[in-house]
């Protein structure tokens, strides 16, 4: 019966795999058995964010050597998903999600699946094609982790690929328009196209609604599950769902809620009640330990307004809006955590409403939950 | 009896006056009854942020046009501390505090005062001559608000001058060297060293310990109610002191704690308790409501950790670390309060410990509290 | 017969109008005499650059006074074009321009023409109603300035307006969509649709060839001769024309080349040939300071290439791109004339060629070059 | 008798090694030939710039593969020199410098030579210790190269390493202090003692007048020769020494002059005159051809002048200094050479005179100049 393991260890740089490299060696973990890497890095978060592919170059090299593969070829066996951005005080970290045989157990436990979709072309980016690929990636994904039942799923992060200037000029060389020229545009566009994938996926978005114009604009199709970060590192679509499945054992459980703005913190106690946490106010350090992982997804709202009153991340030419939106929804989660390495990620196109996002917390439960059906 | 009247109004850029001036055509207070306007502008907050004299100046310009003055004598008579830097959610607003003779009332109530320093020299910022000169004016300050007893006293604000390229040329014709000739950092040390008087006004700090070497390094020494913000637009420091005293009347009262580090959410919710305010998580729309103002200070650690975690504030490179700071503690603010125009102000040196900050609460409180003594 | 005069002065920081002041009161101009001020502001240059209303709000303060007029009447008389970003080595300063009566003189000199348009709606920004608009008042500040004709036109200043969150959202309660949503774009719409009004009223530009469609992308469409900055702290168009006319007196001429990349430097050597100066390499110190001022436009190629090398301006999400540009653009002037007072605009959306833009320099020439015709 | 090769090839991200190994393929260089290279990457160039480190796995992979090594074995037989900040128009390129047997010729020609310190300790950096192990590793790579004469030495490369948080907490655990505890400070520190340390090996400073104290503060203590760069990537300084020597042979040359500050166009022209080439503008795409390499250092005048007029560097808190100063260096380079793909490196404490810095050129030169003692 398999068991999904998340551990989280601390980065003192973006290609630091010291802290990785020291579970192996515990032998809390085998490097086979690693499945997926979400890493917090410390860039902007933004088109020339080079922490996230010097974290990857790190990544494979680390995993490579003890899988006895070149590092190149550690991508095809692993998703790597580097997200960009620790503003505020939130803090660089990597999630070592591993899925190995446990005892057997009975009810449901937290359960993952990983596909990948092939090399986008650039015009590709931002429109249907990513949109039905993406969809297509999460049903392969699902059905590896035995998650029949889309309401089973609490979260699905995808890394998808951005324009650069040089993409577009490829694709221009070929006689082919992109969805936009501004690359920091394009990185909205990727992950709104990859959320309605997932929506799609997940039967939260009808297919007769979608259509190139409705990526990025049409604000009232989304996903509750949904999350997408774009870097320059890579031209495919990354799927890694999560949820609870049957037939998985283990203490580890997620939930999840949807954030109806930046400041939703009743959202992030809604998701620790489901795991058997307290919610009056901050995690006491016990109950905050059994918190393995906080996800959750931010994003300047359109209208320049938080419920009424004025932000100004979408008018600051000096710090791009989604590393304000980072920095205010690590605060907040902070606040209800008591802890600063949170994967908050930028830029929710599609992904829960303007403004706001899901949000999925795992959690180890205790034996009473544990008998329980999630 | 005097009655303190607190209003918080939106701003839509840093010279919108619109609201100041519909709260006085409004007849909800007299431009004469003003004594200080605090505001939150949308700069970054460090040395080159002209949005804090644009909004002074236009300030000035409107209540000089009301109280027949011109608007070069306005800050003789009202203290117009504004405050730079809205990051993450933060919302751009003024706080405008007003005296008016009140009715009659027993126990305690919101009480103010208002004392300004001479202008400095170059030379003088971040020195001992503006600790003591800054202590002076708390005492005279003070005095103006009937707050004879220091532990009445809840929070202290000043606003404190920085050195520029052209301020530390000046000085140095005159054969002067000053405190730092890094223009960043002269704003920590003007903001160490008021706050360091503030403490010592307040009993926080023995004069013993002080000396120039100990400003900006001893960060043992510090003042709890302690608010320091600096500005280019400024050469002498402005003290607005805030606590509940005797001999006022009215429905609003402050209380404050010190934050330990910047996700210390628990010592807002102390500050709310003390008020009569619900606990359990984020405050109801109907106790927001009753939320006048929050004033907090927010700043990195020095060891680049939060609760053993690392942060990256202090050696970014493209954001300063006091934006973080601020972003961080207006989200886990937010959070406590349930929205987003909160007095969130960077650089929290000698105020609190390092990497904390006092944050104060005003608020309206219900016929029975205030028949208690606050 | 008319003079124009062209003065420069420094200013410490953005409100600073002590160097105009000391112009006014030395009897070298009279404020009744002044048309124009061009200033260069230290702020970012983008949406959120309040260095700019800063300046306009302490020049209207500082004219009206000296022209009896509330401030808020002196740009109905002054048109005041604030300019930020001064990155690289740019010096901040204003460039006053005054006419009065001359001498008489045969030939051509410096003449100045201003207009103003209507306010514009925020649906009409970035649109054919703002070309329109646009071409009109070029059309009244050429007759003002007696340049009948085009060929004797050398620059042709506008400042413009942006969009913002707030203007947006007017827009849109009244059921009226805008020609973008991203504020830093409607940047770029507002100075493309600018100048496209210019070049259609230089003859540069084929009336048939333009619509909504065209600005912002037909990068084939230019003015060779416009320069337009775009600003939060105006709602309508402000052009000043400036051309060497007959009928005109005194010492100063103005030449202009249109520089085909942000390092032709040779179209700078070229302007100051056709004024008499040397170009053997950096004007020697006597020749620059016979220059009275120059301006040039700036701004990014499209294909991110200069001369077939990669530049990063366009995937920086740290600096804005039109930032690079200056700062690029200011170097080469600055090699060419050994000085940093530099008027260099960012943002040269059909305003020469992609990648390029006009370049015009004011001297003063000898006796010998006023009486030839320029 | 030796060769000494210089090949520049453009980098379309911090980790393009596609250049350098097109140039191997091809046969023009050989990887046992390398001994060196340089690289510009697209970062900020302060503290936080993961684009260094990025460029360094990336030349490690690739040169490590090709010489049989393992990647971290490639830094000990080649020096690698990334200088992050590509800001204005400057171009991200590589530098690779070779060594080979080339043909017997009489005079001299290029001749290059490196050394690497041992790992300095935190505390080390900034202080007189990284000024001696500095000095004789100069003194080792002058030998390498042949140089016996230090008036033949015409540029010293040297890359250096900062202090980070974790690097401060470190040295404070073992109980010592730092140079400073400001990130961005440490930079300058450790590139000022590298190049006091480069002055002390050619005799342009006695060593009498130096101590901890005159590290950054110094300014009259200069090299006209020294370039350092500071980075995360490394605790060592690496050297690089570049003159023209007898027993050397090949078409380069090299010449450089000392920018007196950061618009001396002149002392640019001056070292292309030095090597035979056109001195009357910009160079001519034929004579820009010849040229290799153009190096130069770049930073802002502390007094805030250039030539009396102010610049903004130093007061501006949302973009670094030394961004702001490579920008400029970079415009007026490349007004001079007419191309953009420049080496400018930013921070020059005691490199050259403050506000300047060295500049040096690398040339081919035609068969007359090939005769004639460089």
């Amino acid at each position: 019966m398999p068991e999904c393991l998340v551990f989280r260890v601390p980065t003192r740089h973006p290609a630091d795999v010291s802290g990785l490299e020291a579970l192996i060696e515990s032998g809390a973990v085998a490097a086979q058995e690693i499945v997926a890497v979400f890493g917090k890095t410390e860039g902007n978060g933004c088109v020339n964010d080079f922490t996230r592919p010097l974290a990857v170059m790190a990544l494979e090299a680390a995993l490579g050597a003890r899988l006895g593969l070149p590092p190149a070829s550690v991508g095809a066996r692993v998703a790597l998903v580097m997200s960009g951005g620790t503003e505020g005080g939130l803090s660089p970290h990597l999630l070592i999600v591993a899925r190995r045989e446990g005892p057997m157990a009975e009810g449901r436990a937290l359960a993952v699946g990983t596909a990948f979709t092939d090399d986008f072309l650039p015009e590709e980016i931002g429109r249907m094609a990513q949109v039905r690929a993406t969809a297509a990636a999460v049903g392969r994904a699902m059905a590896a982790a035995g998650l029949a039942d889309a309401a089973d799923v609490h979260f699905v992060q995808v890394k998808c690929p951005l324009l650069t200037s040089a993409r577009i000029q490829e694709a221009a060389s070929r006689g082919e328009s992109v969805a936009t020229h501004d690359t920091y545009a394009s990185m909205g566009l990727s992950r709104g196209a990859s959320a309605l994938g997932i929506g799609l996926a997940l039967g939260e978005v009808a297919d007769a609604a979608l259509d190139d114009a409705a990526i990025g604009t049409r604000t009232d199709l989304c996903s509750g599950r949904a999350s997408a970060s774009a870097g320059i590192e890579l031209m495919r679509n990354e799927v890694i769902v999560l949820g609870n499945a049957p037939g998985w054992s283990g203490p580890l459980r997620i939930a999840h809620r949807v954030m109806r703005d930046g400041i939703d913190f009743s959202a992030i106690q809604g998701a620790l009640a489901d795991l058997g946490l307290p919610t009056g106010g901050q995690l006491p350090p016990e109950a905050s330990a059994r918190v393995v992982a906080l996800l959750a997804k931010a994003e300047p709202t359109r209208d320049g307004l938080i419920r009424g009153q004025r932000h100004i991340m979408n008018d600051d030419s000096d710090i791009n809006a989604t590393r304000h939106a980072r920095a205010l929804v690590g605060g907040v989660a902070a606040a209800a955590i008591g802890r600063t390495d949170l994967f908050v990620s930028g830029g929710a196109e599609h992904q829960g409403p303007d403004g706001g996002g899901p949000v999925a917390v795992i959690a180890r439960v205790g034996p009473q939950e544990q008998t329980r059906s999630a």
